[in-house]
């Protein structure tokens, strides 16, 4: 942050910012997804920015909970693997979350850490095309994605090259045929930036490579689309857009098409055909059920099932364009600020968060969060926001920023509380 | 069944029992485990002996759900990372794991399934004895632990041999120095059968290989001694016998003198050494926080956490000690009834269940869950008890075996209501 910057900011953010305020009535007012947000618990005096890393509580979930421990748990024990449905809760909520990103029935299944869920698909992204040995992966992704699609090519025998987003259809044209599989991330977690799922995993598919893609940012947010844009596999995550509590399980997806042939690393029993003959012997379930591993964690599971039915009757579009006019909004009063953004102004490249550049982001998100508003930092320069549309509206946007440009306008950052804290994706 | 085992049930089965209620309510009172019952939510007119496939609902959880619902999750929202906890939770859980399993801290982390934990200790075994390339397997294993290992097999070019357990130290001494890692079961979940690890693993090491026991059926059942037993690699189940509820995650044990090799295949994020670093390499941790893997499920690892509360102030040993004089009282009741069990007499060989055999165990088991007695079965012939000292008493077990007898005397099972119904274990 340059003093220079500064001054803008003590010159003119609240004339500003009250127009912006003005114009936030009104989309409110407007909102067709403005009743969303009683499905939500938020709690009083704060602006929840950071529900791309931890979504917020909804409101079913502590009733959903207290039946799965007391009736469920409690009460039936053991029968309630059949009586209340645990065996068959990973590919139900599969099917739930399928819904939200765009995969018809039977080919999603819960459980799981998104990590777990990327070592798997990416081993069986290898199996299913042997003879090439390349995983092209996103040097900008999230470092699990990473460490993980290393180990498989370690393992296997495989290359990971490290290729920026912009420069795969050119690699897959020169060199493609050794490629087994790209595995990128649909929005990067870090800008926001949000790629081109549909022109990728074409490019992918003409040089007879499989695309993976990591929905962690994406999942939830807006519409996916995944069969529609002819995925191959895909992971996300349920703790992030889709709320569903603190380390809620990952899902994957492998399109029907590749159910036949999907086989992962992770082979337990619950994957198996027959998982109560207790064969000696792998033999994978037909379908999506493959992609089971062990016994999942069913009361995380179940807060996340309770959560998804925040999504009830709303239309994805609806989401996606009012995702756009929150993070229109937010960049253009951080715009007013005179703040730089790394967000990408385009519609079509941007996701449902904002990054905003500032050289002290510790001291000045701890700051922030002192006064309310909660977002999180990515280091060395990045401000993150991220924006769910079911439960934020416009003038929590305005008022964020309102509270950001009085922060860094008194300095009120270099206050010696805001030393470094450390944050969690 | 044969009709002579039905006929000495009709025959003597009443006054045989008799005795048995008179000498469990004197055990019964002199108990000293007795007011452990207490921080279990039972729930009234049932009789739960399947607490080794889920245990009960401790007491605790429900509250400190509620906490972790409503202010962890719902009100500290993301800062709950840090401000109550969260990061440290795998290896502070694991630190109480360890208590009860014989571990000194520093060397379990809590996380993921029991299936994940297996696959990660098997792959890291073979990496650390390089050069050895085969895994003595358990043959009466429960299967995921097989599938793990036989998919370990196949990535890393290994082989599995499926050795009895009776055999191993034989086949140790003869092509020992060829075996990376014996992976076999603390007690077999089937029969009950308490497995000598202490032998097992000192044979293991005689041979240059590792030894790695799967304690599903018996941590927080008696202890395991781990450290003392020279024990290299550890996995086992939160659900069972600890009581942290369906699908609770698992944990791992790795002996301190192997930490700095532990090489496991799901390079995780959370197991980095530098986990907010972002770093585009993967460098793990330097101690037993390089087992874990993504981002946990808080909800079920939360309520763990809060199960394990129930082992405060309670002496393993004497875990032990009723654990013995449970199944022996029910050994004696289930002999009286003229059925044969296929547990081991001796204490040393015993775990803490009781196999009983009966030709069609399915619907017997369901009459018996009928009349509030909740056990489970495993084909093709086995009626299993397991017997959570915690929570269970001496009437139970003499109750529980009248129940039994009666469906048998009065061939109550051979009712429609009780074709075949699936169990989980």
């Amino acid at each position: 942050m340059s003093d220079s910057l500064l001054n803008v900011v003590a010159d003119g953010s609240s004339a500003h910012l009250s127009s912006f305020r003005t114009r936030a009535a009104e989309l409110d007012a407007a909102d067709p997804l403005a009743h969303v947000r009683e499905r939500f618990l938020l709690p009083t005096g704060v602006i929840y920015l950071d529900g791309n890393s931890l979504g917020a509580l909804p409101a079913a979930v502590p009733e959903a909970l207290n039946d799965a421990v007391h009736r469920q748990w409690g009460t039936d024990l053991i029968r309630s693997w059949n009586a209340n449905g645990w065996w068959e809760a990973p590919a139900r909520i599969g099917d739930s979350i399928g819904a939200i990103v765009g995969a018809a029935p039977g080919q999603v299944v819960c459980g799981d850490s998104t990590s777990v869920q990327i070592f798997n698909a990416i081993t069986s992204a290898l199996r299913m095309r042997p003879g090439r040995t390349v995983v092209l992966a996103d040097p900008d992704s999230f470092p699990t994605d990473l460490y993980l699609a290393d180990s498989v090519a370690n393992l296997l025998g495989a290359e990971v090259r490290r290729v920026p987003v912009a420069d795969v259809a050119g690699v897959l044209r020169a060199e493609g045929d050794a490629v087994a599989v790209i595995a990128y991330n649909h929005v990067d977690y870090r800008s926001g930036e949000l790629r081109d799922m549909r022109g990728l995993t074409a490019a992918a598919h003409d040089a007879g490579a499989l695309a993976m893609w990591d929905l962690c940012h994406s999942a939830g947010a807006f519409p996916v689309d995944l069969d529609a844009n002819a995925v191959d596999l895909a992971v996300g995550c349920g703790y992030k857009y889709l709320s569903g509590g603190p380390g809620a399980p990952a899902f994957v997806y492998v399109a029907e098409r590749h159910l036949a042939d999907f086989a992962p690393a992770l082979t337990g029993w619950h994957g198996h055909a027959n998982p109560f003959g207790m064969e000696a012997g792998y033999t994978p379930a037909p379908g999506i059920e493959r992609a089971r591993i062990g016994t999942p964690p069913l009361l995380s599971m179940l807060a996340l099932e309770a959560a998804l039915g925040a999504y009830e009757g709303v239309d994805m579009r609806a989401v996606r364009a009012k995702g756009l006019a929150l993070t229109d909004l937010f960049i253009e009063c951080v715009h007013a600020l005179g703040l730089e953004t790394l967000t990408p102004a385009e519609h079509a490249r941007r996701g449902s968060q904002v990054a905003v550049r500032h050289l002290d982001p510790h001291a000045v998100m701890a700051a922030l969060i002192d006064r309310g508003v909660i977002g999180d930092v990515r280091p060395p320069d990045v401000l993150r926001f991220g924006f769910n549309p079911l439960y934020i509206g416009y003038a929590d946007v305005v008022e964020a920023a309102r509270l950001l440009g009085d922060i860094l306008e008194t300095k009120a950052y270099e206050d010696a509380r805001y030393a470094v804290r450390a944050t969690v994706t």
